[in-house]
């Protein structure tokens, strides 16, 4: 197993898991690869990358940051391998401290818009919003973080975890618990695994709902998102796809087996309306949901023909 | 351990849940105990009947129907020993009866709100919910029930097991996917752990998000409950305390050994506001739950003294 | 043909419309069907009376007002064929009698919530509702009601009719016209065919969303409905249905030809839900329509039994 | 000037003001000129009486309190003025207590709504939220009282004096801080001046704006109301007329001068409706507000001749 | 009869109607009459081009995309007819490839937003919409849409027999029944007369209640517009006139005729808040409702100045 | 005392209050001071500017127009005092010229918004608000404008006067009255102190709730606004600090004496979230409240960098 199957294999199985992990990472295994590869012909070496360019894409088609961290590591030109791998790892180097800085900077901006004393309740395990919990935690303000468990996989105790290495109050509830627990909340911070061309969030299944109940009793919900989490595939009208995850996530095969009959849905994403969320904090500040085409077309560079390309590429089966 | 220490350990430990089996359960230990207590006297037969009502009261103070079945049952005036036990087991056994009945009855009217093709979606476990389902399924109505998990205690299990015992086609869904899976729902259906006198309803925690998700999306939401379940209490203007359960229920002993700061909340039930309820089906009919007063003075015939004196006598701890 | 067949053909056909209508008919239709049968053996005639019940009673299903005036009409105990009749034409004189006053009522009471100057919007035509408009109109308010079209059957005509007639400034507008409308709008007021056990109104296809879009706007909606519009059989959980009426309503027979594969769909009514109703106008006062099961059960006298049995007789057809 | 001149004049200059007490006070009224009146002519003493009833009922025509009052004092049927003066004297006397301790009662049952830790927001004066602060207050439980100032006549300064008298900590603010301060409530408690059938408030203008702010954050809305604030005549359909007061209320006397042009607007009194109150608060228990049809009918007597009667012998001036 | 005022007469007329196809009709007819003007002198030739440009411009001020598309062709800067000529076709003959290019466009965007098995309303007739509905059912899903009749001219006829020809199943409802039919709706695609500066849509009166309806059940309202749609001169804060069209279209001569006093709303088009709007397809992708001060600014290039010249020379006629 | 410094005293004392009027000041008082001062040394004069700057900066915190005004005056690179001079009058003429024609152009674009007939209802006093009014009511507009006194300093009154000087007919209404009075209304145009980068409005308390009234009655919320008002602070996530203003605004000394221990809380400023806001009219249009964002980056010119160091700059006593 070289260090690109064994990524690959990681993001499948989610043991490698969070938007910006993975893009970080897929990053990383593209630069392994490049370093790795034995040969001096830059068409078999073309040809090489390219299939670890699609191995990767098929991982988790619904990661926006995956295609994009991807594309980003891949845009050289070059005569030799020599000048191939440099630019390779030249861009991927460039894209991990990117993507790290803008984990920093969003919890600088968005420690802002925490105050002393503030509860509040977040979903999912997001590096962004723990970035922002810190920040403020270290500015000195007093702060109560709710995290939900978040099943199946129980992220909510990779949230628990950081928070408490960080020393910060955390409290944990059940998914079933966002409504009662929401009259107590002063704010609500998710992460994002991507944002649409009309400013929905996708992100862990519950998000919507936290997002519901948030709405319902006037409570700010805010999402930290990195720039390359806004999918320039929804530019071209394509939908996100929402994963059906494994059964086997939901219930345990002894009982499974005692009802063959039963249906079990297991969806891994759910999407959060943009009239539910107040502002995205990302690295180029903090912007209203609804300006995510101009994100998507200005910051990010897209354009219809390139989406279209990209829809081609890597992703005939979405639809 | 007598039967009456039994009943009562499993009430609280919630071996015996669902507030229907709850009743009939405190209904038939007393029955149990005026069999089995060895006196002629019937100051101390009196006693010790009190005692067990006590005993039984405190297991679950916020289990309406418990207090409203001892008290059904209780209702005896008595010379003698063999007098007492007498209307003790006649009152009990009428209580049991009416109480089943009332589930029956339920169930036929309930299943005049289903269509045949109906995709319904339940929450936690519910006798008076599951004799809809079974009726209209009965009835030939082609219905697919799809279950919530209803974490800590997974009684959506429970509520699979049922359905799939009768061959009632069946999905199993997280708590985290209410929304996400409420656009494909055409009815909810729940059961009920008390109506307070304005007509919100107690159940399991996360009902109250499965309400605000269905009214989001023009979906009807029915309650089923038996009148017993119409709290004389909340007519003093008493709010039903909501338990906080033990957090071994959320989190295995591992973990919170790990985080020994983590703070965990584990409401036992929450409040869906009436706004969200279209009907409660109840025993004699279906009904606004806008006239939870008038059930509770004219059917159950509570008055504001009675209520006071209720209240005096056992639940001194609940404010 | 005689008197009631041809009363159960108008009825069939929508000559005769309006619940208010259709019941006083079918109440003198069961009159003179008793004034004309020939024999002087009570069993025949209780037969061929019961044959006529059951007749008019298929006319219109829906029709809530149908089967409480055949059922009111036909509450006799007669030894002989004289007395039978007599008893018949009795209940059927003074159903109808109570049944105009209860309209002559309506407008009295109602006539209290116009204030002058008002511009009032109706859908479809009730008898109850203009009764409200007369009257506000006699005592020298200033009003402008607004009749939609009420396609297919363009019952607003009837509306604009009655109301031109009494010289009451009307303006007639389509039924997609209803939202741009409503800015203009003081109050809503229409009628009923059906008031159902928790307070819904069933009424002519179009009502909702005329309700949908005054409460988006803050302007009240009012219905006006005689009590015997509400439905008994909906306290035994039983659904109205929706009658689809003939597609030639919808499209000439031309451009069904035209378009073979077509399909029309053509609902005779919806279904308002409470939230959306400020107030009933009934003979017996304003009242919350979620008080409906109130006035079914202790002032329409209906228990659960009757309900059922009367379920049982004549609308085996219905679910 | 006589006591009833004096009363008279009090309740319409507003120096009696709130529900309750100007009812108390009318009622005090009537037994002072049942006392004082010196005639042997039962019909020279109905006659005076009539007058005091009239000039009383004629201070604040939307006072429903006050005509309530005034009819409870005035039944009876004496041969006698010696047998008339003792049936006022006793029924004043007993309007009274039965007043003062409905306050009393409302206090205890609307505390057990008041959790420890709550500010509660409140708007105007009002005896009967004021009992339940003090009850719960004297229970032990921190609370902080949120008042509006109430303009134009400040009435939060005789709520804020109430307050601080029983040393309840108090916070006051102005009217247009009501819905940026609601993020910090926990729960909204004001009193009523009427309730009409279907269950609108109607109480100082402002409530209605607090009780949108509360619906806006999820915030519980109370309304503390005796049961002689329900409207009879909103029974018979008749709108709760809203006063314009004098405009001095509002703007100095120099400033009209200033601008002679100028309207100004000053309704005493706004409607909130139903949907936002999740109970009212009574005597005889907590209650749904879409049950007040009942409490005029059932609890208060009222038939629908009755307030057509009282209709047309004292409010004539009403629409 | 020319060309030009053929053209002219058939948009007045609306036997053209749509506003795509109105834009190409008038773009047309400027290239005929450019083509048929017989003159050598220049100024001759634009004054009676200006002539032509001012009569096609008052045919149909609302329409958005007539003063767009005269606009487009009308840049020229010509020493010579037979430049100006020139010119002329060439610009005319862009602008109808464009615009029908656009249509496709939006076609291949929309069509991603359908799945298989989705149950689709439209109102009115929409070439974009409708080029979505193809391009989808070409794609091989399963779709079913729900067209409404669409009163007074029954557009909504024009709509079935495009998807009627397409083999697309087709179910006709009136316009009454949108409310009652969204039930079983899974999205909703219409198109646009115009689109104003912060997002909310002008289109075929009736739309904006089948918003209201959508949102109120969750489901999604897409509209589908070429961005020569988006109205330039609201950036200048002018409103839509809302077109008051002859009462001929709603009521037939001989009812007009028997109820002369009564009055007659017609409104063309209806205003649909961009709340109510999940995205806008446009050719340039998928968009939020509220950029659209960007596509007029930065895409069609308005400034100010030109939007308010543009005011100036042909709608002075608008406030 | 200097020019400058009774500039920054009216400005703390509320003297000079508006956004726009503040910022003209400003730009003024800096002018004055630049001409005032006595000295040949660049970095003397420097200094004192920058003293002069930091001075009025700190009068107003929350007012955004300021530090815009200031900024805008001092850019200026100058290697003499005369060049400098020189600069800092022409910055200062040329902002308050754009600063005055912003409020026509408002005043031109919003006129657009108003019908003839129209009732609208402003809140607080605003320049830009007013300019509207007055374009609309010149160009012959029968217009009814309502203010709100606006507590604790009653800027309602500067409306009025304004309103009364310019002969537009208007009433005025307490802010107690405004849910009550917006049946009648059929626009509200507030100005602003700040608009954030997600489109939310900072203006005087009371707003808010003004707009969710207006929300509530389908009533269109229009922001007048220049776009110096955009925070550019709020792109860096900053919240806009909430001035909490003297007590003795709201209740008069002896009271406060009287009332020792009462608490009050007089804020500033309350939040209008964007979802009430249809539309901002600045001197660039009308434009979305959501594209916020894009006015402080593309208009404005700033960028986050840019952000942060004002920040560090003059405001690190925000949060």
């Amino acid at each position: 197993m070289t260090a690109l199957t064994e990524t690959a294999d990681k993001i499948k199985s989610m043991e490698i898991r969070g938007a910006g992990k993975i893009a970080r990472a897929a990053a990383g295994a593209l630069k392994e690869e490049a370093l790795s590869i034995r040969t001096n012909d830059i068409k078999e070496f073309n040809k090489r990358m390219d299939e670890a360019y699609n191995l990767l894409y098929s991982t988790r088609p619904t990661a926006v940051s995956l295609p994009n961290a991807l594309r980003a590591v891949m845009r050289y030109n070059a005569g030799t391998v020599a000048e191939a791998r440099q630019a390779i790892v030249s861009n991927a180097d460039a894209f991990i401290a990117g993507s790290e800085n803008a984990v920093k900077r969003i919890g600088e901006i968005g420690a802002h818009r925490i105050k002393d004393g503030d509860t509040i309740m977040t979903h999912c395990n997001s590096s962004a919003a723990f970035s922002i919990f810190e920040t403020a935690f270290k500015q000195g303000k007093k702060i109560n973080v709710i995290a939900t468990e978040t099943r199946p996989r129980q992220q909510g105790y990779v949230t628990v975890d950081f928070l408490q290495k960080a020393g910060i109050p955390t409290t944990l509830i059940l998914d079933s618990a966002v409504r009662y627990t929401m009259k107590k909340v002063d704010l609500v911070i998710v992460g994002a695994d991507a944002i649409t061309v009309n400013g929905s969030l996708v992100n862990k299944v519950g998000t919507s709902q936290v997002a519901l109940a948030a709405n319902e009793a006037r409570v700010g919900f805010i999402c930290a998102a990195e720039t390359y989490k806004f999918s320039p595939r929804t530019l071209f009208g394509e939908m996100v796809e929402i994963e059906e995850r494994d059964p086997a996530e939901v219930l345990c095969n002894e009982l499974r087996m005692k009802w063959p009959n039963l249906r079990i849905s297991n969806p891994a994403f759910d999407i959060t309306p943009h009239k539910f969320i107040d502002m995205i904090i990302t690295e180029i500040g903090a912007i209203s949901p609804e300006m995510a085409y101009w994100v998507i077309k200005d910051k990010l560079g897209w354009e219809l023909e390139e989406t279209a390309e990209a829809n081609v590429k890597g992703c005939d089966d979405e639809n």
